[in-house]
């Protein structure tokens, strides 16, 4: 899932501008509020721009005009190209089993997540199905899931409460590596029997942001062209489904929400997820790594990583998590991961509002730990904004010098 | 709304095949079923080759990679291009008033529906809101409204059997021109005071359909791309809103349902939208109507509609609806309406099943009469196909000489 939602709380005349061109132009005086709480992720953009034409996609009028994509596939508005990009990003990836699965396109992972829930469950139950994901949680899978207030399930937050006092049938969400905290995950809830269906929301499973440790082989596993390669405004994601009738029932899901998924952004997803592929396939041997997605803007992760530790380590105002190294068969290397967001925890005292205190004396927007169903010591900080707004993020936590004397 | 939906039900292999550039390959042999299910709108297919490359779409690999689009917009995820093209396409139509009114961009008319039902609703009613339409009503709305069994609304059916007998609160969907039959449509729930709320779905309320008798002034008026310039791939679609906060409700439940709208279409819609409404400010004064897109796809469906009332009136099988010419203020005639689809009600008896026969005698699929609800002795064929697929249908059409003689 993409780690974004509304703007509705943000100051509007202090927020990064994006024009048509999707180019963004990031005001960064000091007088204005640093807009860190959504995901929207724009470190990317600057590898694509150095790609130049080979990703460039040319669409003339009278092309991919109609509804029907492939009749013969059960998600039958999914373009062919798309799906064959689709599962070579996983082979050269090596991040998720894709052979004998099925592949439904969506738009964007947040509406696989609920065509996921429409898919796992029926109507006419008692009640309706508990879904639950650990805390820290996604911010977004509470409204996600019950702002039609359907009978078929409802949010029931924190999986560990859940696994301790819940009881019926439920559908638990595991999201890794974790959107807010990247660990890491596996489910939670235990011992259930049949009671327990599970969706993974693996939109951050790429070698930018951990090891990838082995391919996943779940029941449903969501991923998002957003976060893997950063184009977000394209609103294309697709879940690696094992399950026949779940892959039909998917996509029927989407045929009622919005009678398929864009031809034009799932045309250009897989024109450049053949890019990036082809990297991997002519390149490699070159040795010339710096050219490749991955290894690209990993490296830009990594260093993003090591000046805000440094920074966070130096102040003493907040805490990060630490990640143990892990061996990534992607890169065949030990190494860290380097989420796409921090997860500050103020180190003084329970009760400091910590979205609070950024905005009030730094005026850094972040996404409060109450959102991700924990305490508002935590705060969420956006790390793929462009390089502009990152060094202004890190030049003003250089000014935090207690949390306690700081805006409250 | 479209008047597409699930291919299901479809015999495979009889299908047109779609390749991933969006052109067709119609397979009209007589062993095969003609699929006229559907509202796939081939026809306007050949007018957008014709235009060549001005309204080739060119989108580089960094482009439009943000989740927004311009934060200062209550439709935050809405290209202003997009928002620009549709306030003129307005204008140059003269079908919709926009001046003074919100834009929202949906993906595609069937989310903005839905996205319609959840604004003019609220949590916490004694019971969900009754949604109507006037029988024969578009086939997916039933369904649109009931797959996620929302305690916010449910579908409730007609709406002159919900005038006569139902109570509390609704919401009518007023479809004009009607899909199926192409009658151009007020409300038909009277009297209720505040309990009533009205969506109007304008899909096919463009010249080469309809003659544009006012523009629509309507608290919520729904439009798509697809049935506008017949580019149903792109899944765009758009809502004229009065109301601020209903604006902003239904682009809070976009945000919910797909984080926003895929960039690259709204790109692609402004750029088509762009070029057809030049045409108008270029060409009109010289005279040559036929490269203008709603004289020359008027033509068609004009042309397409005398064939086929020829064909049943000279077979006597069928009745077809009969239209009052009305003022067009957008060509400044008195014209007919040429409706999307023909709905053909059998002559013979009122218990013909008028699909089965259809499907059974001359293996044209279309859809019952029942899906609609109304009596099955009506059914629906879309007459937006390509030139071949119509010609064969003509065709078959001329064989049938007798419902009750033929499939049963």
């Amino acid at each position: 899932m993409c780690g974004t939602d509304s703007p509705a709380s943000i100051n509007k005349s202090s927020l990064p501008s994006a024009n048509g061109n999707g180019t963004r132009s990031p005001t960064c005086s000091s007088d204005h509020v640093l807009n860190l709480e959504q995901g929207d992720p724009a470190v990317f953009e600057s590898y694509w721009r150095k790609m130049g034409d080979r990703c460039t996609m040319v669409i003339s009028g009278s092309q991919l005009m109609s509804y029907i994509s492939d009749f013969t596939n059960i998600c039958w508005f999914m373009e062919p190209e798309f799906e064959e990009a689709v599962r070579r990003l996983h082979c050269v990836v090596g991040n998720a089993v894709v052979d004998d699965r099925y592949i439904v396109v969506g738009t964007g992972s947040t509406q696989l997540y609920q065509a996921a829930l429409y898919a796992l469950t029926s109507p006419g139950g008692p009640e309706p199905v508990s879904v639950v994901s650990a805390a820290p949680y996604y911010s977004s899978y509470p409204d996600e899931t019950d702002y039609l207030c359907s009978r078929l399930y409802k949010w029931a937050g924190d999986a560990y409460e859940f696994d301790k006092n819940g009881t019926g049938p439920y559908i638990e969400v595991v999201n890794s590596p974790n959107n807010p905290d990247g660990t890491l995950r596996e489910a939670v809830v235990k011992n259930r029997g049949d009671e327990g269906k599970l969706i993974h929301d693996l939109a951050y499973y790429w070698p930018q942001y951990t090891p990838i440790i082995r391919p996943a082989d779940h029941d449903i596993m969501n991923f998002t062209f957003s976060k893997s390669t950063g184009h977000a405004g394209s609103r294309i994601g697709w879940a690696v489904v094992k399950d026949k009738e779940i892959a039909r029932r998917m996509s029927k899901f989407i045929e009622m929400s919005t009678l398929g998924v864009s031809k034009d952004s799932q045309q250009r997803a897989a024109k450049i997820m053949g890019v990036l592929c082809d990297g991997y396939q002519n390149c490699k041997s070159a040795n010339k790594s710096d050219d490749l997605f991955f290894e690209h803007t990993r490296q830009i992760m990594a260093e993003r990583w090591e000046r805000l530790r440094q920074m966070v380590e130096r102040n003493q105002v907040f805490c990060l998590p630490k990640y143990p190294k892990q061996y990534c068969l992607f890169s065949g290397e030990l190494i860290e991961p380097y989420p796409g967001f921090a997860w500050l925890e103020a180190k003084e005292g329970e009760e400091i509002d910590s979205q609070k205190v950024l905005r009030g004396s730094i005026k850094v927007q972040g996404r409060t730990g109450r959102r991700f169903g924990v305490a508002e010591k935590y705060v969420r900080i956006s790390l793929l904004s462009n390089e502009e707004v990152f060094k202004e993020f890190l030049e003003r936590l250089s000014t935090i010098k207690s949390m306690s004397s700081n805006g409250h």
